[in-house]
């Protein structure tokens, strides 16, 4: 898995989003089919772009979290898959691929959802050309998730006008966890979109930004928020329940790994708490996905399989020491026993809606929804 | 404020915790008038202990958490503002400091309680005698505390042994959050002692230890228990609510820094986000608190000053180097706005119980044992 300075542009890319001046996506292609991308593991102490060109190296990056945020983990996967055809493009071979890049990232549902839609492409195709194949899918997959999210951020948006109403330009004040941002996604983000799309309309807002242990992606919203000219705060992530009693917190926007059919809604570890207090202090918690993200084989959340993390993502932190270097250290000794659950589940009942590309559900209304939903994924 | 390790025994130290199988009180004295302690703004990744030999250095010591915890800082305060009457015995010697001391940390209530403490001893006294009365008011408050502390445990531990029964051998799950061990205090800790004791006692117990970001003073609870051999596991303080979902959790107990009358509990920041969780999933929430730690009047938390603390808590962080030295690294650049609130306030409504000295109160019955709370403070 060859890591460098990114230098070049992408192939196919388009992105809205700049950094040092480059517009970027967080995943595209060189040729001769080599799939690139930002590597989330160096930010936002480094920026560095990876280039897997086998399917070992897209396995090894998607477990490491060199993408992360469930619809970039769709889009990486299924790039995966298409390197392994190029490499051998057997039944065997598709299927086993299929299996291995399944099994990185258990909880997330998009991960399966992109994988099968390689598959199915491809199943029916003699070998020679199922490599060529599946590389089309997986941009156009690609693709699509830059469309979904452009119009999960208009829906979203107007939310966030409804909220503006009658503050007299006082800023609409939006708590996030984690990172749903143009880096969990191919471009503009899930939960970042709306956000984005506001300030780009001039709509005042300001974001607490949770943190976001023990991986810390809040430090990778604040480096996009940043970037965009945003307001933000970062917070830890215990302080987002007393912001919410002090009446400074309009709303909670959060993505998502994966919804069941009733709407309770798996999100990265901690999202379940900042529930809580926002139906405590009747404040609105949303969270904006695309329809892949929804699981409407599962009746509800408590059968969605919790990654269990290594522990070292707490006892180790990563950051820039005092020369300014990119530096980890050891928090807590290695004998400490660590557990590191990284997603929970969200009970319907404190979800206030999901924005989707295809408009605003409340968890009620998600069955009649349903195959407006699975037609748009 | 001289710093160094630590070679020789405290005077009056009777401390039941071991380090490095020396017994240690969190705070002792040596001659002549020297207040020492574990600096614990090096623990865990160093053991140094402090020599505070003005009220200069315990200014500087409380504000930056050399000692830390409500029923700590408040001995800590009582033996600063002595330190102060060894310098000058003057009315106006002993109202400034007062002031000082009392402005280091605003929000714990027990350090207003033991500066009155002194105050109240020494103001009618003449100035030659203050100075010794002062210290010996201090040392009585030390003293005070570790008895204090003795009975909360025994409180607890009957309800630890309450929660054991039917269990057959299961251990009692615990989680905690902060630090609200020997160190928060002179010995015992307060939501601690009933575990040294209960485990003393041979009750099976398995203690869940939240980080606390910013702060990490779970990583001092994750080092009591250790030294103690209590069963621990630690954790990112977004996993909490998610093990209450599963069933992982039999109660939660937490130290307070202050108890309004109706029995809202300030403490801090994130508890209470665990309160909603145990609240939500029937966990039994309970705050285990000397008496001083009640505030009478206050009707209820609204009007608790919550500290603001420095965002470089957030902002950097430390731990150890890969040698293996103690080191700092950087989390964010110094332009990303941090927001670090310390404390919150968890409503009576979601506090099951709060375990004293005279035994435990639901916040129901606060008012009725107001008198014999008084009585003990």
């Amino acid at each position: 898995m060859e890591t460098g300075n990114h230098t070049g542009r992408g192939l196919w890319y388009n992105g809205g989003m700049r950094v040092q001046g480059i517009s970027y996506r967080s995943l595209w292609t060189e040729p001769p089919g080599v799939v690139c991308g930002i590597d989330q593991t160096r930010l936002p102490h480094e920026f560095t772009c990876f280039r897997w060109q086998s399917v070992a190296d897209a396995i090894a990056g998607i477990t490491q979290m060199q993408v992360r945020g469930a619809p970039l983990i769709g889009v990486a996967g299924a790039f995966g898959l298409a390197l392994r055809l190029a490499e051998d493009a057997s039944d065997v071979a598709l299927s086993e691929a299929h299996g291995a890049l399944l099994a990185t990232r258990p909880t997330a549902v998009n991960l399966r959802w992109a994988l099968d839609r390689v598959r199915d492409r491809v199943a029916t195709l003699p070998a020679a050309r199922r490599a060529t194949a599946a590389w089309q899918t997986a941009v156009q997959l690609a693709d699509a998730d830059v469309a979904t999210n452009a119009a999960i951020g208009r829906h979203g948006l107007a939310l966030l006008q409804a909220l503006a109403v009658g503050r007299a330009g006082q800023p609409v004040r939006v708590l996030t966890h984690c990172n749903a941002g143009w880096l969990a996604t191919v471009d503009w983000g899930t939960a970042l979109a709306p956000i984005f799309m506001g300030h780009d309309a001039g709509l005042p807002l300001h974001v607490w930004v949770d943190e976001t242990r023990p991986r810390m992606q809040g430090l990778l919203t604040a480096w996009e928020l940043a970037a965009h000219g945003v307001p933000h705060t970062l917070i830890a992530d215990n302080a987002g329940g007393h912001l919410m009693q002090q009446g400074e917190v309009d709303l909670v926007l959060v993505g998502a790994d994966r919804v069941a059919a009733n709407g309770d809604v798996c999100n990265k570890i901690g999202t379940y708490l900042k529930a809580l207090a926002a139906h405590d202090n009747r404040v609105p918690f949303y969270a904006a996905v695309p329809a892949s993200t929804f699981d409407f084989s599962l009746a509800d959340g408590g059968a969605i399989e919790i990654e269990q993390r290594p522990g070292d993502e707490l006892a180790a932190i990563r950051g820039r020491d005092t020369a300014g270097k990119p530096a980890s250290v050891r928090l807590v000794d290695t004998v400490t026993p660590v557990a590191n659950p990284a997603f929970d589940v969200t009970p319907a009942r404190l979800v206030t809606g999901l924005i989707t590309q295809r408009g605003v559900f409340t968890p009620e209304h998600l069955a009649s929804a349903r195959a407006v939903l699975q037609e748009a994924a």
